[in-house]
């Protein structure tokens, strides 16, 4: 740490304990330097940071205002889930945690939560149902916090039906890096009040402006569930059937894509077994009023997979079965982390999982490497895990640039759900045009002249 | 006009017919110079304006290339059904007519509608339904365009269920007033690839870049509806109601507000009668899978209005009956049309609805105005319709500003649907603080440097 900048940050630090924020050294607080992308991506944070915890938005305006007197770079955090590095500091400056900001106000008359942007996904699930509503997406980690998720405009396993946290957005107050407070929207389901900022700034990971407080939209409590597994010999049935499905008029809660070999660590993770189970497999959830409905929705999807080549369908109507059923799924990951490079998150046309998928798998196998992948096949985004293999340091990066390369070619994004971060900085720099990868640049200087917040994500100045 | 402009209006003329692109003089179309904005509010257009139809997206390109070089003012122009003169010129230049771009392609494995700007909402419910699929908000006039739709996140009645348009755009293409073409999302649920210029672009009413082509998220087709009209002596009973319809578990496709005056009003127009009616009515459109569940739902409905004061209620469950009771709705506006001032569309956290009428009718009374009011009671927009009295055009500013302070201080927005354009250019800046309108401005900067796209609508450069 050059003598300047670590003055700079021993008069930050006395500055803002004198007025009653936390601050801490990075040593006491180690854990506040990674998030959860993989350790084989080999992202160095920058260890000689200080970690700020302001309990509310005046707080965060009061760090900013000093943060860009000082140019001191500000590197904002919430759960610390995400994948792409986004929360990982990369120089020298300040770890700004939301983790105290816990407001939690639940409007029953208007439907809605306002939310502190540390206020996780678990707390904001609860509060919602304690109220008699619900939080109906389930975008990623019950650890994630509300200021993280919209950040990155979250997206999960119920965006099929559900939508994106995009779609939950009402409103939001944000404090931009030279420490003035914005409201954008309310809560409001409609507003055209001239630019959306409030859209801009979800989805752009920290880089604009620091989210402090969210209006969430709540919807009515849930309905009862059926989870129907089926299993399929190529991924062109599942991709067919999935399309059946939700031409006939049903869209489910859930349209998961899963491989054998992923279901089987999920069985061994969880110690729960999966119904019969082939090459490609759909988890279907669906949603009804009551269980005869439930009953007669999930025959017409049983029958439709069958005439699309699937030997059977296993459907689950009771909690436990569902749940034994969600545990596979979600333990998939916990499974096999040691073994995987990237969790990558590419978005095709829904139809064309097929193809990206196949076409990924043949470049894979001709480089020596073994993909896993599962995935949201109603929307289109599908993850791919490339496992570890000899050399693999060698030789990662074309793999990475060849699927990008592909996903480009079937009109998808390299990132339909993890966001750009470090990771896929550089990517997005190839998979953009050079008008659009400009007008980012602008949006970011309009925003962030001195490029204090979150430096070495999404863009470059 | 002076010689220069007048030159430079020639040459780019001559230069454009030679490409094959129409180009007319405002004489020859003089409906182009207007839109559907209360003539009271007294727009004057410019009349030395030529009119140009590209055809599509590169004919776009080519004009804005040569605008740009000419620094010539572009306007764009949709259906012309706006209420806010977003389409009005206001300077002498160049309207950019899209209505010749009529691409239009069904993905029906996709799930979506790739469209031209041209495209009429009517258009694209007929070629969805042809595919067996829907388009299913309805925001606004049949003969609005797709282009001018994302350009003003139109609203409509089913907002409430459906969402707005926003909601329902997965890409667009769109050229930046410099002629760079560029091609945001694609058929894609999900996408997380850095700033979301497309929802930067949607509602910025042309003033940021030409949105040339659109991709919309179709859905399966509609299902059976019913509607229910009930009267309500009140409009707190009638918004409380909407609460607890809400409450309990039903999103109904529409969720409409509508004084007893309006009704009358829409009576007299369609020649239907409305079923016994009040002060304060409700209109429920709900949704259903078929007529046993609808009208379970409805009755729950009934039971709950009834709880919160309602005489009665009218269920329609026929074709006929429905469409008689939407067409009164329809109509009330054109009923009025001529004694109206402006059709204002303030948005508040819905359940502030009775406040925010109640105040703004107690400040119009003791000014000497009626304000005839129906709007979208469940997402909180509501339609005041200020009707002209003697002296009107001496005290209206006063009155529209004071609804405006109203609705800030409820937590609501100026305008939820219809949008800044010319008419709420001076209100928006009174309704951001500083820091938000210099965002605006800069953000105007960063897509059109010169100010040669829309200029005098949503903010001044």
């Amino acid at each position: 740490m050059t003598g300047e900048i670590k003055n700079k940050l021993e008069k930050i630090s006395k500055i803002l304990s004198e007025s009653g924020i936390e601050v801490y050294s990075a040593k006491e607080l180690k854990s506040y330097l990674y998030d959860e992308t993989p350790p084989s991506l080999g992202l160095k944070p920058t260890e000689n940071v200080l970690i700020t915890k302001p309990r509310n938005t005046n707080e965060v305006s009061k760090i900013m205002k000093i943060a860009s007197r000082e140019r001191i770079p500000v590197f904002v955090r919430g759960g610390g889930t995400g994948l792409s590095g986004g929360a990982v500091p990369t120089a020298e400056g300040l770890i700004l945690s939301t983790e105290k900001m816990k407001k939690m106000e639940i409007d029953v008359e208007n439907f809605c939560a306002v939310c502190g942007a540390g206020i996780t996904l678990r707390e904001l699930i609860m509060n919602a149902e304690a109220s008699g509503l619900s939080f109906s997406p389930h975008p990623g980690d019950e650890t994630a916090t509300v200021g993280g998720m919209v950040s990155t405009n979250a997206g999960g396993v119920r965006a099929m039906k559900y939508g994106v946290m995009r779609n939950y957005v009402l409103g939001l107050e944000a404090v931009l890096p030279n420490g003035d407070i914005i409201k954008l929207g309310g809560k409001l389901i409609k507003n055209n009040a001239g630019y959306n900022m409030m859209h801009l700034l979800i989805g752009s990971e920290g880089t604009l402006a620091v989210v402090t407080e969210v209006v969430l939209r709540l919807l009515p409590p849930f309905r009862k569930t059926a989870t129907i597994a089926v299993p399929f010999k190529t991924i062109e049935g599942a991709i067919e059937a999935v399309v059946e499905i939700l031409r006939n008029g049903t869209i489910p809660l859930a349209l998961e894509y899963i491989e054998r070999e992923a279901l089987e660590i999920g069985e061994k993770v969880s110690g729960k077994r999966w119904p019969p189970k082939d090459e490609a497999n759909l988890m279907v959830i669906i949603e009804g009023r009551n269980e005869d409905e439930l009953v007669e929705v999930a025959e017409k999807i049983e029958e439709i997979c069958i005439g699309k080549g699937a030997s059977n369908a296993f459907i689950a109507l009771g909690y436990k079965e569902q749940r034994d059923l969600l545990e596979v799924r979600s333990l998939i990951y916990e499974g096999m982390k040691e073994k995987v490079i990237e969790v990558l998150d590419v978005s095709v046309p829904p139809a064309q999982i097929p193809e990206y998928v196949k076409r990924c798998n043949s470049v894979a196998e001709k480089m020596g490497f073994k993909v896993v992948n599962y995935g949201h096949a109603g929307d289109g985004n599908i993850h791919q895990h490339p496992l570890k293999t000899e050399g693999w340091e060698e030789k990662y990066e074309e793999l990475k640039k060849t699927f990008f390369r592909i996903a480009r070619e079937l009109g998808g994004s390299i990132t339909g759900e993890h966001g750009v971060g470090i990771v896929k900085k550089k990517d997005l720099k190839e998979h953009l045009s050079k008008a659009e990868y400009e007008l980012l640049q602008k949006i970011k200087r309009a925003f962030d002249p001195d490029g204090i917040l979150n430096p070495g994500k999404v863009v470059d100045l």
